[in-house]
């Protein structure tokens, strides 16, 4: 067989397996598995430089399926290069297998989950910034795009991004069948309007027939040569291409087909072909960040500063010890004081300019190398990326994020700079961490801890400067709280801005004989449980204090650490009006969450119990 | 005075007004207010048609500051054509006044809430969506955009749909001033860049210099002249434009000029110039759609209906019966069924394909001229909008959101498709309104009750088909709750798909002498606690079960409905491990939230209390 014809019967193959193990379900994608078979058939046969059986080689190129509902294509490419045999791709979307209905790392192959559509380009755009800037090897990113998820904002910022960092190990080929899930997409077969906007963005654009062997061939081959400018193959393809009865015809998405035995007839039957990618032949290792070592910083007791800078010089005092840390930041990096990191560490520094998506999925895409990317923003702002951090989380990501700016505390820049909401959305992020820092000395330990932590770690910073109260070397082990004052009357639960304030209530209470418990919650997940069913316990109820909504903040995190065994009184004290603009402090206390309202809350709360 | 130096003395006014009403709040954006001061002078003198006495006569333009940091500009603005005072300016982010930090709509002139970068465009391709196809009126929607925020993949979606639905009512002015809040922009004042961009995505591009009065002048009037295609007029300017200490220099974003007095020297002085905008003079009325009326669907107990195909079918009954409700959807109206209403209404359904951020902007665009959105697509992927939902309380916009293929229950299509956390996402919005309903007659009940109510307004629906258990006729009031089963042993709460299998657990419990009290909390929020309360005082115990993660959810909700008043034990059932694809059942199963874990859970709650 000569190489277009083998090539020819592996795509075959391909789109055979895509059917057959979607019928064995029952439901996927078949028809978007078979338009892009041919493209991936080549990609698989000469190109791709990845040694199946040693996925974590650092050398190897990385293949992400950014259309990730062509999921029965990948696994059929699985298939095919031997890495899962013909008997567990024919268990697709069964209970327990790892071929899952949209791709996931529980297959070692698999860097990152997609499904999400619109989400697989910028993460390989953040992995082929590993490779040029921290790894420094010549592995190349290839990313399989939809046409249909051209339409998500966050592939432009893709484009953007990698064509600004001239990211030539970035390749995108899109399979451009026209039909989207309902129908024909905003620009159907109009290549030429896809690569005028790609062009407009720096990158390479190779427009081809995405069946034709030999258009296929000729544009891997070009696109493989480096010119500074990632490239992008745009490749007019048939949905459902090979089978008669759904072939560039609407209304076959997301279906197994009706005649499964006809269509694989019609494709040429079952095949076994076998197909070994090359291996990577780089003999580099990647890059190794000389560190210089050194402590973390240390404040002094009784000065005020605000936790964000406390941040910025935990961070970059991890970059001094640890050669794995990478900062990343929305163009705001004055104000999360990443700009310190930058300063000390301006390689494995990335300015990610207003794109909030674009900052996590690169740091989803570095964390596939072994970075340990922290990335900041305004903790508002973290909610323009939900979805990538939502999507982080299946795809088993260890990052850190911080947000600053938190609450109505940050004063007269108003509600659509103060985050309210950031806490219960970081909470509903599974295996996620949210850590809550009050002042200076604690934010440094608990920057440090996340660093070591799996999954999406988050740490919520305040704005404005707060009194150092503790001292530079106690410990805040995550999953922790501090009970900073003690007391039996009424125990009132803070973290952050509102630790302060409770502080300062239990101080109005005392003179009136109402001694209050202070805990600092700031491990809001995990939750140290244990200190707060014993503050149930032994006090007559609970105030809860947030700088933010009501709902699925502290005070939730509290009344979930409580429920199980039946509580006393919580009291849940949060922000419940709309703010505006003021003084942090008239904010505050509008909002009910100063240290007055506390002790008033508390005195109530006794009032009713006694 | 001639045109031209009327607008230059105008435009130094608004710089003055700018440096001065922010250098009294001690904080603020002057110098990005600065380099858009001509535009904004050329705008208010002769092409913004808006009658600032009557703010909310349907003709009257449009004006959206994307760049909302630029409000001291706005508010000059204001304070130019009469609509405000110079006292009132001189509030500026005083606690209490309307001209907020950012921009909100407690000023009457202010459509939306900005502040946000890169919301304003797509908000403002909504209004012009409105102006074209619904109100059928010939405003125009001025916006004024930041280069920075131009990094957002959100504005990228707005070119591309503006572009594709020929909004040649909407003009963007962006003020390309070179100098983000870091430092440079990727494109700093390559013009040409952004013009490529645009042009890509069918705009008609006007490069100016942003200083020059007859290049504005001359924009504008083009600009005016609809071709089919929206303008992007592109206007260099520079930071700071006016005040050498500042001017085109970094470092002074987001600050009060130190020299303010000797700024406003250099700038000419303090002036009080007047500009009365054109009033609107088109005399045609906002379009009204006919309806024919007619009832809400009703379904058969005992059959058995997916909530999300009843949703669909409830849509398209509320457009035979108001005109002002409209639809859009992501690209995936055969799943949420809201192409039901694109068939019965295709003049008021909006297709916004895989571009979820754009979805939501659109809808609130669109209700700012007072039609009633319903915005539909996988509650997944509405996390991809999370931002714009946040923001759309802030803009106190009255609009529906619809999010299908809640949780584990759709089954094999894995995690990337299943919404987890949207109730903990959406409840943590202000004002919100959080349904779940369980049968599909509940869901018609609902999706009429949300389309009276203000706010953001959220419907969670499944994918799978479920029992319809109550009639048709049968009222559900949002707020409330509904006692399915009767029982005083202990309380099963659940809703949407655990409702059903509550009511299983309970079948499974009765035999063993357990009377389980089951609630239908189809009203996440506000929450019905007086039931909650009453079960709590009543039953020995409350068994929560949620298709979501343990964070808020349903089980926090009703631990926050009962905190006040110290609670029996509450077990909360939810999501607690990644689940991969299987069937409704396995998956169910496997999370501990299907009838036979509620009913060994009631059993061990029971056991611990007797």
């Amino acid at each position: 067989m000569d190489h277009l014809t083998f090539r020819y019967e592996l795509a075959q193959q391909l789109r055979v397996d895509s059917v057959r193990c979607s019928s064995a379900a029952g439901s996927g994608h078949p028809t978007s598995s078979m338009s892009a078979a041919d493209l991936l058939a080549a990609l698989l046969d000469g190109h791709l430089r990845l040694d199946f059986e040693n996925p974590g080689d650092p050398r190897n190129d990385h293949l992400i399926f950014s259309k990730g509902h062509a999921s029965p294509l990948l696994y059929s490419c699985l298939k095919a290069v031997g890495a899962i045999d013909d008997a567990e791709l024919m268990t697709f979307r069964e209970f327990g297998s790892r071929v899952e209905g949209h791709p996931t790392p529980v297959l070692p192959w698999v860097d990152v989950a997609t499904g999400s559509l619109g989400q697989g380009l910028p993460i390989g755009a953040g992995l082929a910034l590993a490779g040029k800037r921290l790894d420094r090897l010549p592995y190349r990113v290839w990313v399989l795009c939809g046409d249909s998820e051209l339409a998500e904002g966050s592939v432009w910022e893709a484009l953007e991004h990698a064509g600004f960092e001239q990211l030539d190990n970035l390749i995108a080929l899109v399979d451009v069948n026209r039909l989207g899930q309902t129908g024909q997409t905003m620009h159907g077969w109009d290549l030429e309007s896809y690569a005028a906007r790609a062009r407009a963005a720096g990158w390479r654009v190779l427009e081809i027939d995405g069946h034709d062997p030999e258009q296929i061939e000729t544009a891997l081959k070009d696109a493989e040569d480096g010119d500074g400018r990632p490239v992008a193959v745009l490749a007019a393809t048939k949905k459902g291409r090979g089978v008669a009865e759904v072939e560039d015809k609407p209304g076959f998405h997301g279906k197994a087909l009706v005649h499964p035995d006809e269509a694989i007839e019609e494709l040429g039957g079952i095949r076994d072909l076998r197909v070994t990618p090359a291996k990577p032949t780089a003999r580099a290792q990647p890059h190794v960040f000389e560190v210089r070592g050194g402590g973390l910083p240390a404040f002094e007791p009784g000065t005020e500063v605000a936790t964000r800078k406390a941040y910025g010089e935990a961070l970059r005092a991890l970059g001094d010890r640890r050669g794995d840390v990478v900062a990343l930041d929305g163009e705001v990096s004055n104000s999360t004081f990443a700009e310190m990191f930058r300063e000390a560490h301006p390689d494995r520094y990335f300015e990610m300019y207003i794109a909030e998506q674009q900052m996590v999925a690169a740091a989803v895409g570095m964390q596939v190398r072994g970075w340990r990317p922290f990335a900041s923003t305004f903790a508002a702002f973290l909610s323009r990326a939900y979805d990538f951090i939502r999507m982080a989380a299946v795809s088993r990501a260890d990052m850190c994020l911080m947000g600053s700016h938190a609450g109505v505390a940050i004063g007269e820049d108003g509600p659509s700079q103060m985050a309210l909401e950031d806490l219960a959305a970081l909470r509903a992020v599974h295996g996620s961490t949210v850590l809550y820092p009050c002042d200076a000395n604690q934010t440094v330990q608990l920057t440090a801890a996340m660093a070591d932590r799996s999954g999406v770690n988050y740490l919520r910073t305040s704005r404005g400067a707060t009194p150092v109260i503790y001292g530079p070397d106690e410990e805040f082990p995550v999953g922790g709280s501090r009970v900073v004052r003690d007391g039996d009357d009424v125990t009132l639960v803070g973290a952050g801005i509102t630790l302060h304030e409770a502080l300062h209530a239990a101080e109005i209470l005392a003179p009136e004989g109402i001694q209050a418990r202070v805990i600092d919650l700031y491990s809001i997940k995990p939750v140290d449980a244990a200190t707060l069913r014993r503050a149930a316990e032994e006090t007559g109820g609970l105030v809860t204090v947030e700088d933010h909504w009501p709902e699925g903040g502290l005070g939730e995190t509290v009344l979930s650490a409580l429920a199980g065994v039946g509580a006393p009184p919580v009291r849940v004290l949060a922000v419940r009006i709309m703010p505006g603009s003021g003084t942090p402090a008239e904010l505050l206390g509008q909002a009910g969450i100063d240290a007055a309202s506390i002790a008033a809350e508390a005195r109530e709360l006794l009032k009713t119990r006694r």
